[in-house]
């Protein structure tokens, strides 16, 4: 998530910079033809106004579909915070007082912390080591190590630990089930994230959305009188190059799932679900909040 | 949310000045070259009509998103209050008759009711200690002081409280479940109040609107007709003014936890939630119903 | 719900005799001073045509989201007539055949009546001593007397009766809870319902959309060539007022729990849901289909 | 559902035709006017522009609401083939192997086959009675001859038969809960359709489409340049119609349990139903798949 | 899913080839007429702006529709992915450690598998043999021989799989009602999917679609010009093509289920699924991670 403003801006003109040069040359040359060419090619601007409330349209349909899968990651991320804090109340619930109650919960809650961050990193791509060596014991890892997928074997291993305190009658079997839909709730979370990082979004609406752009780009110059050159080329040039910028804010919108400034703070939130959950089990040290980093918290 | 439709408008419109005087003296430089300078640019109004198409898109968009994110915040206080009567409710059905009844009840009333005060508080960064000590005896409020996410420990706090009833033998093991998903429940609203809070809407799209908008305000007075100063001058100032309304407007619903007159009015919702649950559960005494202040009510 | 045509549109149309006059009136001016006076402005018709398509845009907005929250409310009452009958056949699947099971299954019969008819004059603020002498005995109306919330009184006597069937062993403990969920369901439409009722539509959305109206109305007639009054003045009277109605219309929808034509016609559900629970439970005299009143059904 | 593609917009393009005729006539006069009168009105064309925008606008919202409800009826026949299937399923799954097991089994799908047909033989207003003498035994029959609604009558009978398995002991107590659930299912799905079926879409929004088509069908003749006969009368003509087109294909998709070709196939889907549950349930004959019929299948 | 950009393109744009060169021809045809024939024809332009509006709307709202049944088909095989890991690993927490869990295991993994891939040959009207031989012992493929829908025979399979662990008492009466509810999950998206793939989109909408972008392309040679020839042909053909990429984008995206590379891709999906429940279920081999193939993946 981007927090200083300016930097944030300079990132994203940056991706619209290609595109608009190729536009501004385009636009010196049809402007110069026009000028000093005897044969004078006029189209109507009605034409590039029809393509205009077109692109506007599909525009609207791109934006709105790319903050759909953003606003959905994060929704998907809010539940897995809501699910953690209900996980850990629950076995607080149903747990009797005990010698052991305070260790039992807190293997839990390492685990779901382990979860929280191996899920973000993997949905990142980056290394989990490090965050398996944080948070399990090291005969768990071992065992993670040759799972194809890391999140779900933690979620099977929450399962087997939940089995082995209804074996040894610290939960009855009305609780061991309550626990398991828990589990599935975060099942659907991961399941969730997985679905949005790995469809990709239509190449057909994309390179649609590209013909019509570059469409009225072609047509806009020959729309315009042929009298001032210093008028139509930055003209040609800053509408073609405002659309081409909802266009890749979009892009850069709809996969939240890939270490850029725009991305859902996973995290952040992991974070924060590690001091939510240790707050409630009695942690003697508790991590201090996330600070955000030079400009942006991922 | 505001009540008073005249305070409410002026408040409003304070907000727009600023950058309306800018676009006036913007627009009269403009006109006023136009009128007295030989080198006369005209720009064909149809590009002022597709710029306004797009900004006329672009504005549904964001205020369709911001309404989103405030009406799904008034949601998650209507589940709040449902919740909060589902539980009492269910509370006074699990628990048997007994000289106890009424007060185990009043300490869950109580209890629910600084949950309700405490995440609207919290959610607005307002100090909570006076709510604190207002419904929870001395002890829980030390254990709280301590707890990082307040709401969260007090809904844990009501988790060991109805554990407590089962260790007596006043609950069923099933009853204990059941009552664990009604906590769930209230996890999951909080979660979503906290979710509209922590994320900020994609400042990159808030990035384009302006260029649009700005976009759209510099090129207006170059389509206009050189000739009726009187004329040029207001009608740029007014349209470009009318769009920038509409973007802050945007900007003001979609942050629905700030203490603004837009606000979900959290406070009001809450001394509802109490009077309802004390009316529930016979109470000698139960609160007036909130009169609404000055001009807004939060 | 209207169910004569003539009769609505009139009702109808007379909301916007007033504003439709004012433009009339105004465009009268507006137009005589053009062909009368020497200081002819013309502002081009494009500008008009920006605003048009703007006011459009928040028309198509304003309309989605009036009809959202007419269907929502819609949806609340199909969810009260599902739960509801849910509700007695669950008790009619959970209760022992007996001496007593008629009469147990009408009081929950009458009770839930009860609630369905006092939830809908409650939203509507009307008095429901009526109501309450018609459906419930002498003891239960008493103590709702003193209830501040009246259907949510009722589902806490709901929630005891079950909690004395439990009592009195004729049902489980699981089917306690079975139902007290079931409850819960109904609990959340009512919060829906008081939700829509509660929760005004925000003024500052209703305020743009006028300055975008009354702007395109003071425009408009200098945007029209000054040639034919008989054609001007009715032109701008229909283009504004149509712009009005559609306002107008939605300003309606919005509210659905205010008396009027277009209310959700919640006595006509709750009377249907009478006369299902009564026929499910083999009452003697069932209620005949409600026949529409004289023009409309509320 | 069409499946004859000519058939299908020769029946659609009848539903036109009246006011197609109605508006071609008026172009006539005016456009004859135009020609042969002294006293020519000119509307700018701009101004069928604005009207133009907003039709598409209303007819977009029109479109798009018409399209939900169809829709949503469609999710609900699907929910209702996904509950049929668990409901049997779940039965097999909880009756133990016995000499009864198959006729018992046999009379609940006779009697969810029942329930389909006549759910979507109501929702039409067809007759029921060979639909019931084909699935249910007379006793039943009988009963169900003095319900009110017949659909929730079936729904009670399939309750009441659950708990005589359970007074019998061939179900658990939980079991008949988790049954109970199903029906609850059931009956969401049924009062889906008939919310859908029994909601007329706000007769102020038809009006108001009419109002702006209308006023767009008069308006039009006027911005014509009166040069061409030929050209004016079929541009007219062909406009309004399409807008008129758009309109209707809304209004037929709205209401979609009338027995119109754009229907919600309902018997289709119940014979589905009927052959997968007894397929399911080893039923020696089972019923060939639905052969669409002349030209659309219900 | 389309993977490579290049032939996806060249795939995509024969579709409209057909269509855009009878509109080359027609514009040529009347291109021709206006230059060398006396009789002009001119449309006002206005006019084609005004069907491009609309046009962009109705394709707005068509991209939408086609889009949310494109993501639904999606959302429904994420759904399958989550409640396929949920359901083996609550069959891992609920079953017994003993000597015969493992091969219990892997006979629900195979059987899940086997529904995977054969929902989605099913869904694709492929056959299904193949798969049956790869996962299913051979009594259950006979079993499943006569079945008439083979996916929700296997469901029936795996119910009557854990009945048998009741009756062996391997499962509580309890944990096997929650597995039953995990099936009808599974039942959920099978009908999800099953009413995607039947549902045709409207035809009525799609003939819109068509009568409006023909009566563009019929309208706009007129509306231009008469004077380039090189300039008029091109643009007609450029705009209208333009339209219908859109539309047939829309129509390849709103039927998911065809083995198009637009398609969801369910084959790699179920791949996923086998590896990880192989590799929660301590498989010794483990399939590889699907290779996407050629140009597209299934």
């Amino acid at each position: 998530m981007l927090l200083n403003n300016k930097i944030s801006i300079t990132f994203f003109v940056q991706n619209i910079l290609r595109q608009a040069l190729l536009i501004f040359l385009y636009a010196n040359v049809v402007v110069f033809l026009k000028l000093f060419s005897p044969w004078a090619l006029v189209i109507p601007i009605s034409i590039a106004a029809i393509l205009g409330t077109c692109i506007a349209l599909l525009l609207a349909f791109r934006t709105n579909q790319a903050y759909d899968r953003w606003w959905e990651a994060r929704i998907a991320w809010g539940a897995i915070v809501n699910d953690s804090r209900s996980l850990i109340r629950q076995l607080q619930m149903f747990l009797d007082e005990g010698p052991h109650k305070v260790s039992l919960l807190h293997a839990f809650v390492e685990r779901q912390c382990a979860w929280c961050f191996v899920l973000g990193d993997t949905l990142r791509g980056q290394d989990i080591t490090e965050r398996l060596r944080e948070f399990l014991p090291s005969p768990d890892r071992q065992r993670l190590a040759e799972a194809t997928n890391k999140p779900n074997a933690i979620l099977l291993a929450h399962g087997l630990a939940i089995r082995q305190l209804f074996d040894s009658q610290q939960l009855t079997d009305y609780q061991m089930v309550q626990l398991s839909t828990n589990l599935n709730s975060l099942t659907d979370s991961m399941g969730r994230c997985e679905r949005i990082k790995k469809t990709i979004f239509p190449r057909t609406y994309i390179f649609n959305m590209q013909v019509f752009i570059y469409l009225f780009a072609t047509i806009l110059p020959f729309c315009l009188d042929p009298v001032h050159y210093l008028l139509d080329v930055p003209l040609v040039t800053l509408l073609s190059s405002a659309f081409i910028l909802i266009e890749k804010s979009a892009l850069q919108l709809q996969d939240p799932f890939e270490g850029k400034p725009t991305d859902t703070p996973i995290t952040t939130i992991a974070q924060t679900i590690e001091i939510d959950l240790k707050s409630m089990t009695d942690y003697p040290i508790i991590p201090d909040k996330p600070v955000t980093k030079d400009f942006y918290s991922l």
